[in-house]
Order: structure tokens, then sequence, then C-alpha cells
């Protein structure tokens, strides 16, 4: 069996929470978030040697962790404290996040990730596709370390694959509709609910599980994590036409150039009839960009994030506990801005 | 959240199986491994209508469940029965391969798999990539859902993950060394500890948890799993330079077409010293093979296999109950041949 120290994932830490955890353990919000940071830099930094050129490359630009923050905004208990779990589950999330980044790049032949050059790019396809794989094993791995009697409570670690199964169907489903510019926006909806917003609610489903909350709050916690994870989809496709390359740290229209069509491109096409035969004569990106503007397919798309953000907002009001509403209130901000 | 029915893990066994299994849901092993194969190809042929075109595709040609059987008899209890979790996790452990398998066929670059067409040949490489991943969640879903208390026993779905990532390495380590002529007999077998008898020893790992087996023969049968693992990959190895097309289901002489050095070519060129030059200039696969032959590389890897078998033999002798050490006995002799 593998050494595990090699791959510096404490399971040490698995007995001592296998008992309900004393405050003590507890952490603050800024101390957890520190934690996760911590723990994944240190698994990028010191991952078996043979992997550590990509993972290396990888430690080089992270992410800024909305994922974990809502994570661990959400296990937030009544005193404001989350549990070494939460930590660890936190971790996981962002590290198939990271995993599924590796191979989404692959598959749309991205050359950049974070402002830097993606892993496929500076390392070949082949062992691009093994360091997925290896930190998809590592995010399950973690997963499955959290100990099911963490705050009495079951399953977080049953929970998180069965999203990680979606998400994989979300990557296919855009995939499988590369250059149909027959999408629909509830067909759009349906793949960036499976591809992104999954794992937002997989987050809060995860935080929800290991906070102190009732069971009957459960459902207000995965409809957030959804808006939350739509809203940041949209908000992200808004900004592929209308950003700088330099802002967003990544090529900006790369999504019509990749053919994924988006809910901006979708509506223009509703409103100025002209736009799709044009689109399949051949339109510059400029072009392009300047249609979807001219026919208010940001507009369109920005009412659309207002909407799901003032029902996530609704949502949030009914949480009992002050700190956890200015957390996720903070989140969702982040989320429409990206 | 991904309604579970779609992928067909019928998560409502998970309550039933939290409690220790009453005997009456035990299964005998010929039930539990034909219980195995129609999970699989249940989940195969009835996946979401998304990736069934590509899962139907894998179903025609399945493996002959080396991994489940070895998992299967190493949870057979002092009655000889398996516990509902055992089928779960030999299932797991299947697809785990399976998707596996589909990676490495990227990674190789081989057109066949099990006698039919590779997946990335049919489908694509983009969507290889993709249906890899999938199978990976699905397993991973699978492993997640046994539960910790079947049979007082904790650590099932623990101690599967870090198996799972050890197999990952165990692939870059392999890609890495592609076409290195200095890899010398110790990291060779170190490679296939990682790629081929990882996976063995996580299912003669698993099957003891889930067995009534005391915690002392714990090592016995990781020890077992290891050994028949490297014996599985050195047949293999040994049939790539001598078996026809027709009888292995694939290509033959394919390992040293895609540079990987295995221990008949490390051995011939130790023996035969004009081997590696001829090799560095380019020989036919034909030349290669008859020098392999010439040297001895055959008949010294099947040594080292009788030097295991023989080891792994002495260990299955010391187990108690004489119908697991014939399942044991009879799952080693298809190691050897495969």
């Amino acid at each position: 069996m593998i050494n595990i120290n090699k791959v510096n994932i404490n399971k040490a830490h698995l007995t001592s929470i296998n008992q309900p955890v004393p405050a003590r353990d507890k952490l603050e919000f800024d101390q957890a978030i520190q934690r996760v940071e911590q723990e994944i830099r240190k698994l990028l930094q010191n991952a078996p040697p043979l992997i550590r050129p990509q993972t290396s490359h990888l430690a080089r630009a992270t992410g800024k962790g909305i994922r974990a923050r809502s994570l661990l905004a959400c296990a937030m208990d009544s005193d404001g404290l989350v549990t070494p779990g939460a930590v660890r589950a936190a971790t996981a999330v962002e590290l198939l996040h990271l995993a599924t980044l590796i191979h989404d790049d692959i598959i749309d032949e991205a050359d950049t990730r974070r402002g830097i050059e993606a892993l496929h790019v500076k390392f070949g396809q082949k062992i691009a596709v093994l360091c997925g794989d290896y930190l998809f094993c590592l995010a399950f791995d973690l997963a499955s370390s959290i100990s099911p009697r963490e705050a009495d409570r079951n399953k977080v670690s049953v929970v998180l694959p069965s999203y990680f199964t979606e998400i994989c169907l979300g990557e296919i489903r855009e995939f499988s509709n590369t250059g149909n510019l027959d999408l629909n926006e509830g067909e759009y909806i349906r793949i960036i609910s499976e591809k992104t917003a999954a794992l937002f609610e997989a987050s809060f489903h995860a935080g929800f599980l290991l906070s102190d909350e009732p069971a009957e709050v459960k459902d207000i916690y995965l409809t957030i994590g959804k808006e939350m994870g739509i809203i940041f989809q949209l908000t992200d496709d808004c900004l592929d036409f209308i950003s700088s390359k330099k802002k967003v740290k990544k090529p900006v229209l790369t999504d019509c150039r990749r053919g994924v069509v988006t809910l901006p491109l979708i509506y223009a096409m509703q409103v100025d009839k002209t736009l799709r035969g044009k689109i399949e004569k051949g339109l510059t990106e400029q072009e392009l960009k300047a249609a979807v503007l001219a026919a208010g397919g940001i507009e369109y798309t920005r009412a659309k994030i207002e909407e799901r953000r003032e029902k996530a907002e609704q949502l949030i009001a009914v949480l009992r506990s002050p700190g956890k509403r200015d957390r996720l209130e903070g989140l969702l901000k982040q989320a429409a801005t990206v």
C-alpha cells in the first residue's frame, strides 16, 4: 500500500476526528481558509517527486477558493467555528476542481489557465491526463477520510462522489454541444447546472452536513449553492465577451473560439435573426462580440444573474447566524463579479 | 444533486448495510460474482443517455474479473459467504480498473482493448478522457457507499482511494520511463507494483476487511495480493512477446512498439551486451522478439514468476478456510497464465 506520508495527507488525524469534535479543535473561518490554502500548497509542492514538476507548476497559480470559502461558510456553527473535517472537505473540493480544470483544458485545447501555461501545453497531453487522475484520486482520498461520525452527522464522504459524477456528465454534455447553435436557454442552464453549479451545491451540501444546522434547512443550503454556481458561470460567460485578457487572467472570447455556445450568444441569436447565418458563414471574433453586445446579450444575461442573485439573497436572509449570512452575502457578490 | 437513479446505483441499500449483515443477506461466491457482473453490465448499459454510446461499447467486452474474484474470495467468511458490501467493493474495483484502462489506452495510443476498438479510437480522445473520469467517479461513488459499520469493520472506503492514488503514480512512472533502456529490474518491479499490483493488493485488502478474519492475518492477505498482481503483470509481459494476437485478444509486441521496457527485455539486454546497441540502431519487432527469446528473457521471467507463485502459495496455505484456499489457488493459477 502507498506510504501515505509520501502524498502528505496526514491520516493520523483520522482517528482523532472519529469522535465529536471538541471545541478546542475548531477553527475560526479565517484560520480555516488559511489552513485549506496551506494544505493545497503542501499537497502540490510536496507531491511525490515523480509528479512534482507538474504539481509545482499548478501551485504557481491557485484560484480564489470560492468553493472552499463557500463550504467553510456553510460549515460555521452557531459560534462561527468550523471543524477539521470541514477543512478537509474544502481542500477536497478545491483539488477536485483543479483536477477537472486540467482535463477541461485538454478538451478545450486551452493554452493558459489562471494566467500561466496550461498543464498539457507545458508537459504534454498524456502527462496532463495522468496528473488530473492523480488529483482526482487525492481529492477522493481526502473526502473519504472525513469521519462520518464527525459532529454526529454522516454522509459527507458519501455525498461528494455523487456530485463529482454529475460534474463529469456536465463536461460531457457541454462537449457534445460544441458548435450547437440550436442550443436553447433551458438546455444551456442544464449544462452549467451540472458542470459548474454541481460543485457549488456539493460545497454547500458538505458544509451544511458539517455544521450544526437542523435538517429542515438543508434544501435552503442546496438551493443557495446551486444558484451561486449558476450565477458564477453566467458571470464568467459575460466576462468572456466583455473583459480584457489581463483582467480575467485568461484569454477572452475563448468560448466562441472553441464553439461553446453561452447565454449571451443564445439570446443574441433570438433577437437578431440574421446572426446565426452570419456565424455559419464566418464572423471574426470582434464582429461576433459586437453583434452579441448590440443585440443586448450581455444585458439579458446580467438581468438573469440579478434575478437569481435576489433569490439567493432572500434564502441567505433566512439563515439564523448573522456571521454566516455576512460571509455568504460576500461570496454571492464575488460570484456575480468573479 | 444528481438523481442517483440515473446512474443506477441503488443507494437505498446503504441504510440496510449500515447494520451488521444478517446471514440471509449474504451470498455464495458464485452468486456474488454473478451479481458483480450484472451490476457492471447494468451500470454500463443503463448509463445516462449522454454517455451510453461509450459505456455500451465498453459493455461489449468486459474482462475476466480477476480483481473482483480475488476480492470476493478474500471476503468469504468461515461459511464461505460474502456480504453485499463485498459485491459493491468488487464492482468498484472493476470499474476503477476499466477507467484506468480507458486513460491508459489514450496514453499508449492503443488501438484495441479486449478484442474491440479502444474507446478513444471509436469516439475520440476528448470524450475518452471524460468517459474515464465518469467511471472513476462511479467507482469512488460505489466505494464510498460501503458502510463502515458493515461486519463491524471500518475503513474499506478509506483504504481504496489510497491505492487508487498509487495506481496513478504507477502510470506516471511507467510513462516517464518510456524508451528508457537503462531501466533495471528493481525499478521495473517498482513500476508494476504500483501500476498493476496495487489494485490486486487493494482487492485483497478490501476483501480482508469485509471478511471475518482476525487482524493478525491482514499482512498475509496484502502480501498474497501484491504477489498475485506482480505475477499477473510479469505473465502479461511474457505473453506480449510469445502469444498470438488472437489468443490474448490484444495486439502483441505492443510493449516494445510503444517503448515500454519490461523484464524479458531488461534481462535479455543484460545477457546479450550487443542488444542495446542494436535496438538503438533500430530492430524490427520480429528481430527484437527473436533476440529476447534467444537470450532467455522469457525463461528468466518465468522463473521469477515461479518464485513468487511459490511464495504466494505458501501464504495461501496458512489461511484457515479450505474453500477460500481453493479459490485463491485457482486465481493464482489464472494470474500465472492470464
